[in-house]
């Protein structure tokens, strides 16, 4: 697969916005950095580049990221997901595909927890309230943002699900201009249920063994 | 802790139960293993000696290894686990603890697929059907039989929940007697719904990458 023209960031001003856009502009793709105002997404992106110097960037809100990109991260706190990408949903191009890394996380209450969603998982929620002529593949969901957000390497495994073969393989050939990260094919949208869950797993042991950092590696592949 | 006199394994006879036996009793614990009949445990004993040599094995009826031993593992298929549960219950001695191994996985239609269980983990529901007097851990979930029946040192971590933190720790100490096997502690039972999907998604890996041990570690502990 030719490089994507345009990668683009639904929700790219938080933490894992930043890191997904930064990895993915210095690994050779055009990462359009999308907000629900476009001001703070020019901002992201003058931080971007006082930090890491003139990468191939751009700043849009988020419905025009819809508009130009063949392949979009959503990268928004879960309990926003549904109305963005209803807001987005006419602007989705043909075809495109859309990579989510929302976590179904709540810390209501004081420990953390998983927002019941009546899908199974948050992957499968945005499924439902995306058009069918957009694919969707689900990743970067275990990888702490902090790590993500680093300048580091990757050093784990990251699972990629999705509603089609052509989804995962798409989704596949866009990270894998992140170096360090390798990608595990977990196979259909429902895996997202077990994934969602192992960042609550990792988070529940941050918080036992006093570290921010817990994330995955597969063994024996 | 004192090493336990005796540990249990109620369905020994099967690879996991093999499995555990095994290392445990390498490890140095007197391990007696279980099974409906005791000729079936007696066979399995004297296998395991043929290939290990003499190692403090024992061989009871699945309800007298619950007499005899204060910690128990559970290593039966997750279908037959209540009822032999059910079985062992009035023989359970007062503040003994049961290991959970089982995984819900059944096969039934070619894909493998999670057994819905009503408390939401096999754990959980093996809690529901176990004395009060019989503090409860799973553990060893995500580890496959072939690599636990193997002489390989084990090179994956495993996760260890319970009911309580003395239940989690005096399963740790029993599983430390296993050389090369890395404790992570993931807090209350309930986390048994993440990591019996682990199971389900390391088999799913297996079959996309056409391997046969798929496990697991976590990264920044």
């Amino acid at each position: 697969m030719p490089l994507p023209l345009q990668v683009g960031v639904i929700g790219g001003t938080g933490p894992e916005g930043r890191g997904v856009a930064l990895r993915l502009a210095r690994g050779g793709a055009t990462v359009v950095v999308g907000s629900r105002a476009i001001d703070r997404a020019r901002q992201t992106v003058d931080r971007l580049r006082e930090r890491a110097g003139e990468l191939p960037l751009d700043a849009a809100d988020n419905r025009t990221v819809a508009d130009r990109c063949d392949v979009v991260f959503l990268t928004v706190p879960f309990a926003h997901a549904a109305a963005i990408v209803g807001e987005c949903a006419e602007r989705f191009r043909p075809g495109s595909l859309l990579i989510d890394v929302t976590v179904p996380v709540t810390f209501d209450g004081g420990a953390p927890q998983l927002v019941e969603v009546a899908e199974g998982s948050a992957a499968e929620h945005i499924r439902g309230r995306l058009p069918r002529r957009v694919q969707l593949a689900a990743a970067l969901k275990t990888v702490p943002a902090r790590v993500l957000g680093g300048d580091a390497p990757l050093d784990c495994d990251e699972f990629v699900c999705g509603d089609s073969a052509e989804a995962r393989s798409r989704a596949g050939d866009v990270l894998r201009l992140i170096p360090g990260l390798r990608l595990i094919d977990a196979g259909p949208l429902a895996a997202a249920r077990t994934i969602e869950r192992m960042t609550l797993l990792a988070i529940e042991i941050n918080r036992r063994y006093k570290v921010r950092d817990a994330r995955f590696r597969v063994v024996g592949v």
